[in-house]
């Protein structure tokens, strides 16, 4: 089969790889239709992080192209959202609903395969992949449900950590693809007001589609400022920093009013936390890795309901061959998220 | 009048002082019957952190004495305990519970006055002040009275920062009053199994008389192994961090299952937090300087209904010319808590 490969920072090609077979009987191998490129690709794309040269891409929806003989869940040429993690969905974090704890489960790429490729072996099958009901799914719908393979559900995640609820002010700290399906989550949560820190025009218009009801393009300190200036000097209900950064950390610690949280997604990268802030004025922490497989169900009703549409952030698309132009759009800001065309749904 | 004065570190006196006096309309005196010696009080007679000369104290219980023109909450003569922070109980970080952190607040010792004394003046005494129902209170009742107005309220903000709820595995972290308290919280919110982290003969005692199911004797690494032994290599469900210390907070985040929370109440002195762990894990933070007021009404109707009996971490006790042994005795480990009788209630 055809996959990308990653083989040093800015350099991803496409190379023929041997096809994904089962190996184990809980194992199930899915040929990919459409994957996408995630803002976390670009910290080694970027040779910010370590990574190993080889097969890459963890977002991806496919067919079920054959299940090892312990699987029941799935059956081939069912239509299936993979999560990013792979999960057994029955060990003692997965039961906590952290899925992406599983003790048995890890992360794609994952056994020499990568969703950015013709087809993936999934482990624990029963356990990760979700079937979604119905058929011939209009091509809108399809970008939505590749979404819910990392950032919308890592956006609702941030939203949950934060506990966003009906009613509240809520604010999202970072304008790529997750904090634009944060504002997203936190409108769906019912947020009453939500602002975004965004200073891309394309990026505040589907912010403001998804929900924003107050845009800031400030920054640091100035941001701070804005934002208690928005909310009479109190702070916002629920914070969501969804960057990685130390400068979103403070600014989203900073704007939290006493007592509530910050919901974290974006992988951390020289933040160190103000404790003394955090302590004095009880302000809180929670988030990482989202637990995807965990929140699919909820969010696939939505989705197949058009209650949602998250797929308004792949703004830019390619076939397989054609994928480091994914990267390097992303990379260069033209584009807010990638979607690479892989194969039939 | 006669009040305890911070002089340098190890030094401790008693000295005239003015008598307090109504100065707002909003004011309340209160004539101290019995003030503690907090765990917070040895960080400056320790000389680890800095404190200006002067009075000190903010746990205490009393009599009214007399009220500002503005008051009507509680009255001349009524038996009151006062929160270490004082608030309104009406601006929005009150509103929202949070009123250690009221916009027009503020900490004991305020305006000369500290909880170690024979009188203070308390600011906006409607917000601030709890009156006690009754009289007649048993010396062994007015011990746990004194408690809420600081050591049980923080062990059980830190309880409910790391959302402890019935049927939970907790461990708590620090076996100070106020991890006691913290043990005593977690039993009471429906903890099934409690471990305390403790060495101390006297305190592993206090621990199980308050709950704990579980003693573990271990530090750093070792108390880590331990916890997770004894769960199954799962971790916690809620984990109190009660000392304040890099290491402790170390070892609270380890024991800490993913997906949940770590409520922490010891002033952070030295603490550097693992983001990594926390992020891969989405083990969270939460807590600070507790909003007592908030919490009086409802640990008081357990207080008199004698359900919980958190004066029991008083091993210690002294009159006002004798605080500077209670000091010592706490700074020694040879008192867990000290009381001091400062007069009649």
């Amino acid at each position: 089969m055809r996959a990308a490969v990653f083989q040093k920072p800015g350099m991803i090609e496409v190379a023929d790889r041997p096809d994904p077979t089962i190996v184990e009987p809980t194992d199930a191998v899915v040929r990919v239709a459409l994957a996408c490129v995630c803002g976390s690709d670009l910290w080694y794309y970027r040779g910010e992080s370590e990574f190993e040269p080889g097969p890459i891409g963890h977002e991806f929806v496919g067919v079920v192209k054959d299940v090892g003989a312990e699987v029941d869940g799935v059956a081939k040429g069912d239509f299936v959202i993979a999560p990013f993690a792979f999960s057994d969905g029955t060990c003692p974090h997965c039961r906590h609903g952290i899925t992406s704890a599983c003790i048995a489960g890890g992360f794609f790429p994952a056994n020499g395969d990568g969703g950015q490729g013709e087809a993936v072996r999934v482990p624990l099958a029963d356990g990760t992949l979700v079937r979604v009901p119905g058929s011939g799914h209009s091509d809108e719908m399809m970008r939505s449900l590749v979404t819910l393979s990392d950032v919308m559900a890592t956006g609702h995640h941030a939203a949950l950590c934060a506990r966003a609820k009906p009613g509240d002010t809520v604010a999202v700290v970072g304008d790529g693809a997750v904090g634009l399906c944060g504002v997203l989550a936190a409108k769906r949560l019912g947020a009453e007001r939500i602002i975004a820190l965004s200073r891309n025009p394309a990026r505040q218009e589907l912010a403001r589609e998804f929900g924003a009801t107050d845009i800031l393009e400030q920054r640091g300190d100035e941001a701070t400022e804005a934002v208690m200036s928005l909310t009479d000097g109190i702070g916002v209900d629920a914070t969501l920093e969804c960057v990685g950064t130390g400068q979103a950390m403070n600014t989203a610690l900073s704007i939290a009013r006493p007592g509530s949280m910050v919901g974290y997604v974006g992988v951390p990268h020289g933040v160190e936390l103000p404790m003394g802030e955090m302590f004095l004025r009880n302000k809180g922490l929670l988030g990482g890795s989202a637990p995807v497989r965990a929140y699919i169900p909820e969010l696939l009703d939505d989705v197949l309901d058009s209650r949602i549409n998250p797929g308004r952030v792949l703004d830019f698309e390619t076939d397989l061959e054609g994928i480091a132009e994914a990267y390097a759009a992303m990379d260069e800001r033209r584009a807010i998220k990638s979607l690479v065309r892989v194969g039939a749904a």
